[in-house]
């Protein structure tokens, strides 16, 4: 049988257990020229309560009695007839929060799971990584000796941005919930400071950590972190906006960054990101963060929770903040 | 004598009475090397507005008990020994508010008063023109085909972006307040279209009149008008940061965007412009520009009022939108 998570009703603010249904239903028959995907992990991403909205977006809502959508990782299980696939394969792709899933293929791909462990492929070597990669070098312009402010640092895309920017030669401040997790970025992935924006102002923080001002933001979070990152920019200073966590579940309108007239003064752009744009050269990227990994030059963080029944309360830590890393949700049954 | 317009008290929201003085002094001796101009026309713009607050800013504000500072054009009428200036020679630089003003010539430069109209020299020949050409090509980057939204349309920076636009072979929307203005960019400018945010609801408004949405957004006003725009970008969009005259008078907090994060869905960009980062330019800005205007292609409209004792209701046209085009005073007396 096949346990899947079902989207059954918008929510407004925070999903309530009204959003999902788990439901069972029959493992697939396989139509000519498709593959079974036994689901290992499924990954948790912020993204994902955004997808829930009825709003024009990068890609369309989950629609109502679906699946739920979720990138993820699993082993072929069955194949009928597929002209490149075969039992034991490890695919990843957009399978949806589910155990099995069926697929002629499109948009999946191949990893080799003898180099790197499962996780690794929905994580650093994912899309995740892939934000954080394309989106501090692309979007963000990196060069050598930037000083770099990066929001929910101790995150999946948060502590890549900052390890990237390490190796190339950056200073590197991030932006983190508690005490423990700002160590981790000071004392075991190499960040120059970490602020804790649960119990310091954020504002005399930056103007402590950051006193000559920032040549990058990278923003995860919006709301009042975006607005006081804004009163530090240095001159041609660039902002990417790859996500706004603080806002996905408001009620209320998204808050509007009131300090914007510091793009102004300081000839600064804010701009927008999308991994997807950059696809045809995940190959490339993955090669050089492998690289990074390999050198031990890149520490890729997990943090692991089993059992889709646990989806609810698991995808709740991403708002929560209480997981180190990226989220995961291992869905293979013993 | 001399009339001088002193900055005396910083204003919390839009100035009063109390914010200026003016004042008779003895017109200024030269020193050794210097010039004396004798203004002709004094440039009001709504930067000034920015330069009166207390605040870190592209340039340092006004000083209390300064000449309020302003944008001039005049004539040399006595020289001390200076290296290049004579009697009679035009020369615009940043004068102040007031009919003479002594200088080395520092920040000053020459034009020919016989190829154009002095006051075209400090509009669409001098900053709002050089703002307009550098923000719609360099920062806009401009492309042919592109749809073009400008807001503040019928002022000095505003009209001269919707028509290079033109020029280069884009659609053009302008934004202006009234009908008479809305009339003149489309019936005089060229505009495609224009939408008067006096009478009409801005979004029903670009639903209409940019049904496919914008490609780039040149920006002079900020306020519900940046945010309106913000829902109509295209893919890879463009937002240009040239003022926001609707916050420059508040007494509480600048509106922030609300619909920035339109920028992550559309991957587009909002960038920052100050002019004076492209002085080394400005000459070929100018011929350019001259070009278009000798040729019919390019219309400058100024707004001249005369009397310096009128400076302070005349000010308030930029506010009010009671102007068309460049708000010029005059302040050379018969």
């Amino acid at each position: 049988m096949n346990k899947q998570l079902i989207f059954k009703k918008r929510p407004i603010g925070f999903p309530d257990e009204q959003t999902w249904n788990l439901e069972t239903t029959e493992i697939p028959i396989l139509k000519e020229g498709e593959v079974l995907i036994q689901h290992h992990y499924i990954s948790l991403d912020p993204a994902m309560r955004g997808w829930m909205n009825d709003n024009k977006s990068y890609i369309p809502p989950v629609g109502i009695d679906e699946v739920m959508r979720a990138g993820s990782i699993g082993k072929v299980v069955k194949v009928n007839n597929h002209p490149h696939y075969k039992v034991g394969d490890c695919l990843t792709g957009w399978g949806g929060v589910q155990q099995y899933v069926a697929t002629d293929g499109t948009g999946w791909h191949k990893v080799d799971d003898t180099i790197a462990p499962m996780p690794l492929f929905i994580s650093t070597l994912g899309m995740p990584g892939m934000t954080a990669y394309f989106g501090i070098l692309e979007v963000g312009k990196l060069k050598e000796g930037d000083i770099v402010l990066v929001s929910g640092a101790a995150g999946a895309v948060g502590s890549v941005v900052g390890q990237i920017a390490k190796i190339k030669g950056c200073t590197v401040i991030g932006i983190a919930g508690g005490k423990e997790k700002c160590d981790y970025l000071v004392n075991e992935l190499g960040f120059d400071a970490a602020i804790d924006y649960k119990s310091e102002d954020i504002y005399t923080a930056l103007k402590e950590k950051c006193p000559k001002g920032i040549d990058v933001y990278f923003d995860n979070v919006g709301g009042e972190i975006l607005n006081a990152a804004l009163t530090k920019l240095r001159m041609h200073a660039r902002i990417v906006i790859c996500g706004a966590i603080s806002q996905y579940n408001n009620k209320v309108k998204v808050q509007g960054p009131s300090n914007y007239l510091s793009l102004l003064v300081k000839r600064a752009s804010m701009q927008g990101m999308v991994v997807m744009d950059y696809a045809k050269d995940y190959g490339k990227a993955a090669q050089e963060m492998g690289m990074w990994i390999a050198q031990g030059k890149l520490k890729s963080k997990e943090a692991i929770f089993e059992g889709i029944e646990n989806f609810y309360e698991t995808y709740g830590r991403l708002f929560s903040g209480d997981k180190k890393g990226k989220l995961i949700l291992k869905v293979l049954e013993d």
